[in-house]
């Protein structure tokens, strides 16, 4: 993609990245999303699950949800994936940063109609949060999809911003300060599954839920 | 707080509250808060670290960032900080949900330049990161300060929405089917703490980067 007024990166500029290689992943690493519209000239920001196919962005949500239903309609949208990876201590407070990997991207929200791209849809944003999912759970039903509205987001304009690494070149006189520095790595992590119970006791953990990992 | 036309939760009301009690605790938590505003008619969203000091969120950033410079001017934002807490997986796709607590807040923004409370809030933008790190760290010089923009948001509006727990009570159809369900909880966790090299091997590392630890 090409940079545009929008997404053109100003600060830290060697960070930014507008190559969906880099882009991509992030989306797909993500298990949430922020969703900001306006409204009666409000900014609005909405928190949401979402995934990714190909070149465009879907939420699904309930047919009651205010929300759901503005973007329904056709809204601008600016949407953000931001994943944390880690805390860089510098000598000094002000070199302090954080290391981290995220997506800003436009555009403009549409309803999902096509019952094919509906079906394609569903499957995604199940395989997107818990892979394998999707063939070991019940398909939704006829009900379940009227209850069920899906947003299209078609990526207009895309950019990341990735910091790695450790802490920045510090001045002489900082360094031989008698204070700890470095980075404190962080994850999202998955703890052990709780099973529901008390039934179906018997149905063994299945292999992509006990070794659940999010990232590399 | 009370609920009004911009933050009332329309959505799993059961899961909203207006209560600082339960607001202020996830903001403390949160490393990266997203942040929404209006630039020529257009939402635009960044993600960026915060702190909280009573009633107020507060940014920082460079003099020459062009977002923090559209702040300082005074703009309507919206603040969201979502913290994920675990997938749920129900025997239907349908019933599939995710454990969170997220935060989104109303204000309008505003430069801080009183001394005092500026230096306050540099103070508490590392110790929101790292708690003990200010002390244990060079603290900023005139150079430093005078590079650094800092962003009031008093939280006029704000709500709460928090999902915990299990599966939703499914159908007995449901419960009987052969899939596994329950819980994957998720949390941010720290890793195994990179020193900086060459310099200062001979610091120790400090009990809070050791124990370096985000919520319960």
């Amino acid at each position: 993609m090409n940079p545009t007024e929008r997404t053109q990166i100003s600060r830290h500029s060697k960070r930014g990245s507008y190559d969906t290689a880099v882009i991509y992943p992030i989306l797909d690493e993500g298990l949430v999303c922020h969703v900001s519209y306006q409204l009666n000239g409000q900014p609005f920001l909405i928190p949401t699950a979402y995934c990714r196919i190909a070149d465009t962005i879907y939420l699904h949500g309930s047919v009651g949800s205010h929300f759901m239903r503005e973007l329904a309609q056709g809204k601008q949208v600016c949407v953000a994936v931001t994943l944390m990876d880690g805390l860089v201590l510098a000598r000094s407070a002000f070199q302090h940063s954080v290391n981290y990997r995220s997506v800003v991207l436009f555009g403009q929200s549409q309803e999902v109609t096509d019952e094919a791209e509906r079906w394609r849809v569903f499957e995604q944003v199940v395989e997107h949060i818990v892979p394998g999912r999707w063939a070991d759970s019940r398909q939704p039903n006829a009900s379940e999809l009227t209850k069920t509205l899906l947003i299209a987001i078609p990526i207009e304009e895309a950019s990341a911003k990735v910091r790695t690494g450790g802490v920045s070149p510090e001045s002489t006189e900082d360094r031989a300060l008698p204070y700890w520095a470095g980075v404190i790595p962080l994850s999202l992590q998955a703890g052990i599954p709780e099973q529901d119970l008390p039934v179906n006791e018997a149905v063994p953990m299945p292999a992509y839920v006990k070794a659940y990992k999010r990232g590399q």
